[in-house]
């Protein structure tokens, strides 16, 4: 099981650097879960998930993976990226299914002033991503 | 190595409960670092490091560890836990040293307003605590 956890993490890492869709596309299990950094409520499904994570990478710039973890299904991957002028720590949270698929994403950011460029950039680049 | 450093978490895990200093004192090396999830400067040494996480054991409310994770001499544990009325998320990236000694404590928050809650009630507890 480690092993496909790994290699999944691997194709992870390569849509984080490639950010080639068809990648994302799948390792998302249907019914994945998106957890962000800022707002509290989980957001549901491919699609918003899919959103989310492809705003994210185009974010943050400098981005770089640092310790990583991977135990059971779930793998906790710590991160270094620039928002701006500002430099922040994170980590991504994620759990698979039993197979290989994202079933929950969840983001942590520090510090507070991070935080909070990260929420404006991600809000800009949503709505420039998703013009209504 | 992991059986050592399991064991240390496992101390770890008896101070969150038991609020005990000297367990926490035994655990922290000397030059151990706290990066704190509010702030971008880490605090340096056991001291100050101290004083944060203890005030930290004392503001959260209904501490749970999640999934944890342990991976050479590091280890990342999830939580979740009540600042005021808010519910939280974090983690805990915790480095040892090789005599599992903890040598860098790095704490992440989410979301955003319960990283404001918590670090307003840091403040709080900290100044009650070191009343100058």
């Amino acid at each position: 099981m480690a092993t496909l956890i790994e290699a999944q993490v691997e194709k992870w890492h390569r849509f984080v650097v490639e950010q080639d869709g068809q990648i994302l596309d799948a390792l998302l299990a249907e019914e994945v879960v998106f957890r962000s950094p800022f707002l509290w409520k989980p957001k549901e499904g491919k699609a918003v998930t899919i959103q989310y994570l492809s705003a994210a990478v185009r974010v943050f710039k400098n981005f770089e993976y640092l310790r990583e973890f991977v135990q059971d299904n779930a793998a906790a991957l710590e991160f270094k990226a620039q928002v701006g002028e500002l430099t922040v720590k994170g980590i991504d949270l994620i759990q698979f299914d039993q197979d290989g698929q994202i079933i929950d994403f969840e983001v942590m950011i520090r510090p507070a002033s991070g935080l909070q460029a990260l929420g404006a950039a991600m809000a800009k680049q949503l709505a420039e991503a998703n013009p209504s």
